[in-house]
């Protein structure tokens, strides 16, 4: 009998759906990127699934649920973004144990309906049930986008620019110093929290935004990626999926990586090196995607794009190039949610 | 603070998405039908969703997991069946505790495999995930059909017929039968159960199917059903879902329930009236639906559906008429997830 963590979390679905074959000619894509893709005339229809466990994915002694809701609904649209696509509706399921009131749920569900208003989307299902399980909500998430404007995770080519929206490594940082005051919280209940220095980084991991905005501005701009991503993992983890399904490589400069001062203050406090919270830190829902270099000139002067490094020819190999001109290998191992959570960056 | 189960679960949905509103113009249904409907163009795109947990959906004592991958499946592309659609995808996400070994995923998955070769459908997306908390399967389906095709739960009128396809209450049937054998084994485990004379009723439990056959015959005769829903929590649960939505009552005739032979035996076995059988247990998956007079000459020569009764008009009054004449109305209590299961169809 074989143990599952002998597998690892994308080597189980990978050994799990081996065997399935593909028997509608509509399907474009179907496992194996941020979102499945289903041709409809000139558009195609882009679907993403999602499964949060409590105890796995959320704490909720430190997540307050009105937040979860609205987290549970930006990460999904998020792999819709990912896709270059924009979301339209999203279905959730939720099974709950009977310690929560309605009007717990009523906060799960604000958070839900934040989320809905503020992307424009529609709720098209929903469906409640008892749970002896603590929290669990599944969203999947609807969009659409034109056929020829689908960016998958296979279309890098080498000589072609790695950019990423917004900063990363935030969400991993909040997670550190919530997960740091539950803690002292939890050995001396009177101590209050000083979370004030921190405001940003919680920020990114309770309240995190889909990037829709950005899939918004590529249309305006007239480029298509050549690949796209959510960092939901850590840009490490992502540049080893693009590069994998591209059959390139991807060299990146540590010191054009974007990070958020509070980011670097808190890597500090735990001693951690900024570019391990970057490239490994997850849940930052930016997107990284690659241009062909004749974008660059639209890129450069866009201060919520930063270029990173390129595309190289060398399959698979994913390299940092350290502020002191090191080149160093980043390992394909990333945000894992098989082992604990706070082991992962090391 | 409220209780959830002061609500109910219909109650409960209802509460807790009664606050959204729908953003996008295409969205012809979102919330309260079998599935969700979207425009697009000529079709419309349908979607549901469902999660399935261990110890509330199912008891992996005496549910092998081949089966269960399958159910799992079968239900939701009956949910695509219930308004007349035909499904093309599913994503399924999957958390598991560590006591699951790969070789235990492996016939789950084997038993989703099975189920999409059976209905033609890809797996457009798959997810796993560790759980500290027992299996969990959430499942999504994805059909289509033509915008002048789609049957909601709320088209019925005044004097259509009411039809009901297969037979009804055999899958509580075989859920009682597998109960007893559990709890005589749980007794004493060297004693094997004989089920040689429960094997259709274990069937329908273990191993039910979605109706998109009688979809595919509908087309053939021409019939768009006035409304159709499938039967997840017994026909009068069902009826009631129909009546409310489209504003009539129904009558129908006990002695023209289609019910197995095998469901009879164990009804009585238990004594507990065959007709209660059919108007509570759930998780038959047959398809009930109303259709125009005019239908009722192709409709009586087939053997697979059976006319049951006809629309009235008075709204929300769901009658049965007995064997012996006596009228009687039938509770919009349907098969409730928050209670226990067994207490269900007194």
């Amino acid at each position: 009998m074989t143990d599952i963590s002998a597998l690892g979390e994308f080597g189980l679905i990978e050994h799990l759906t081996r065997d399935f074959q593909g028997k509608q000619a509509s399907v474009l894509k179907g496992i194996g990127d941020d979102a499945a893709v289903v041709a409809d005339g000139e558009e195609v229809q882009v679907f993403s699934t999602d499964l949060l466990l409590e105890g796995i994915h959320f704490d909720l002694a430190y997540f307050p649920l009105r937040h979860l809701g609205y987290k549970a609904v930006a990460v999904n649209l998020s792999d819709i973004a990912a896709m270059n696509a924009l979301p339209y509706g999203i279905t959730v399921s939720i099974g709950m144990s009977n310690r929560f009131t309605v009007e717990a749920l009523d906060e799960l569900y604000a958070g839900i309906r934040m989320a809905c208003e503020k992307y424009g989307v529609d709720l098209l299902g929903g469906d409640t049930s008892s749970s002896k399980q603590g929290l669990i909500i599944s969203v999947t998430a609807f969009g659409k986008t034109g056929k020829d404007q689908v960016s998958y995770r296979s279309g890098a080519q080498p000589k072609d620019l790695i950019c990423v929206s917004g900063d990363v490594g935030g969400a991993y940082a909040g997670f550190l110093i919530l997960d740091r005051e539950k803690s002292v919280f939890l050995e001396n209940p009177e101590l209050q929290p000083d979370l004030t220095d921190f405001d940003y980084v919680i920020g990114r991991q309770l309240k995190p935004e889909a990037r829709t905005d950005v899939v918004l501005k590529l249309r305006e701009w007239g480029i298509v990626p050549t690949a796209m991503i959510d960092v939901s993992d850590g840009i490490g983890s992502e540049l080893h999926h693009i590069s994998r399904q591209s059959g390139t490589g991807a060299t990146i400069y540590a010191d054009k990586l974007p990070i958020d001062f509070q980011t670097v203050s808190v890597a500090e406090t735990f001693q951690i090196s900024p570019t391990t919270f970057a490239l490994n830190g997850g849940e930052d829902y930016e997107l990284l995607f690659t241009v062909p270099l004749s974008a660059f000139d639209v890129l450069k002067t866009e201060p919520g794009i930063t270029v990173i490094g390129h595309v190289t020819e060398e399959k698979g190999q994913v390299q940092v190039v350290l502020g002191n001109g090191t080149v160093t290998d980043v390992p394909a191992s990333g945000w894992n949610h098989f082992p604990d959570k706070k082991e992962k960056p090391e």
